[in-house]
């Protein structure tokens, strides 16, 4: 399947390689195709620059957002929560129109300091604020509540007996999705609702970023025990 | 020991039997004594009558805020959230003063329907301005991230193989909670750090309650998988 994955971070990247690896033909959009391959710095969360690791991914393009979006039948956001919906506007409504949309964002606001705080809770969520954005885009909510490598791979942890959620409008898009995370592994995923469930799962991060701080490593997740 | 427990609902119900039944001195604390006697309907949740719970716990007493405050060593915040800054006013500062607080309420919001919002959250939280409005009180955020029943008897689930949490300013105070904690069950405590991790542990509220929307019963919990 053509897949398009908008964001080069960490999480990004962990998409991609994982499902280059597993045979899909991956696009990842950047903002500036030539400016994301001329870095040759390490970024703020010490990962190499994107063209190091692409050399390890030889079959993951690179293109813009709007190359990307076009390219991708399915398509997920991996872009910072600050400018998810500004990067989105790039990729272009006619590119994302009638696709599902993994959305792994968070709006996290670094702008007060460590932890981050939250831009948007509570009465909405950044999940809700892309589905109003783009009503015609199919937006599942998930894969938000952890570290990347855990994302891609959730039997490096307790063989992955641990829970990932699933929040979005629409029960066809959302079995896509679920099929997906099957495909990585994923056994105990619980579907939450509609996409204002998003609320549930942003709302956790401030939990998530204090434990982060209270564990040895950031290989840890959510159990729901029922 | 003798304990003060604010609060006359499903939460102060479970605390205080649970620690009148292990042989602790438990009075527990209401607005108006002779009102709360002369109710024989049952609440909005469903709980009986104070009065038919008590014969169940004779040796429970019941008093003032103020009295029950007082009365207690080691003391609980089992109030809504809402009215907690009030009640916590009402009981007194020179009953308070000194002692430990644990803190198991929630500020839900139900003034705009169901499931309800958070009256504080992303930059304070309710433990905080508790912390704030009683600086001489050790208030220690606890428990409020489940079920009642499964606050005082973890057993019940999984054999206990499920996660709490405690937030506090002081090692002390909250090393004292942790062996309460312990004599209830738990094994998996997680200390966040100061109460301002308190919230990290409210914020999760809007998860809980999508989860609870999601699940059979509310006799679930997070665990901490690492």
């Amino acid at each position: 399947m053509n897949i398009g994955i908008l964001g080069t971070g960490t999480v990004g990247r962990a998409i991609a390689g994982r499902l280059g690896e597993s045979g899909q033909a991956v696009m990842v959009g950047t903002r500036n195709v030539a400016e994301t391959m001329a870095r040759t710095a390490s970024d703020a969360m010490g990962n190499p620059p994107f063209s190091t690791w692409q050399k390890r991914h030889p079959k993951v393009k690179l293109g813009t957002f709007a190359k990307a979006a076009g390219h991708g039948e399915l398509l997920f956001n991996c872009t910072a929560g600050a400018v998810s919906l500004e990067v989105l506007k790039l990729a272009g409504e006619a590119n994302l129109n009638g696709k599902v949309l993994v959305d792994i964002s968070n709006p996290l606001d670094f702008s007060t300091g460590m932890p981050p705080t939250l831009s948007v809770c509570n009465t909405d969520s950044l999940g809700e604020q892309i589905q109003r954005a783009f009503p015609a885009v199919k937006v599942v909510k998930t894969l938000n509540t952890l570290n990347a490598r855990l994302m891609v791979n959730p039997a490096m942890l307790a063989d992955g007996a641990h829970t990932i959620f699933v929040s979005g409008n629409e029960a066809a898009a959302k079995a896509k999705v679920v099929e997906l995370l099957k495909s990585f592994g994923w056994e105990d995923i619980i579907d939450l609702g509609d996409i204002s469930t998003a609320r549930g799962v942003e709302m956790v991060l401030p939990l998530w970023l204090r434990l982060f701080g209270a564990m040895p490593n950031p290989i840890f997740n959510f159990k729901i025990v029922r």
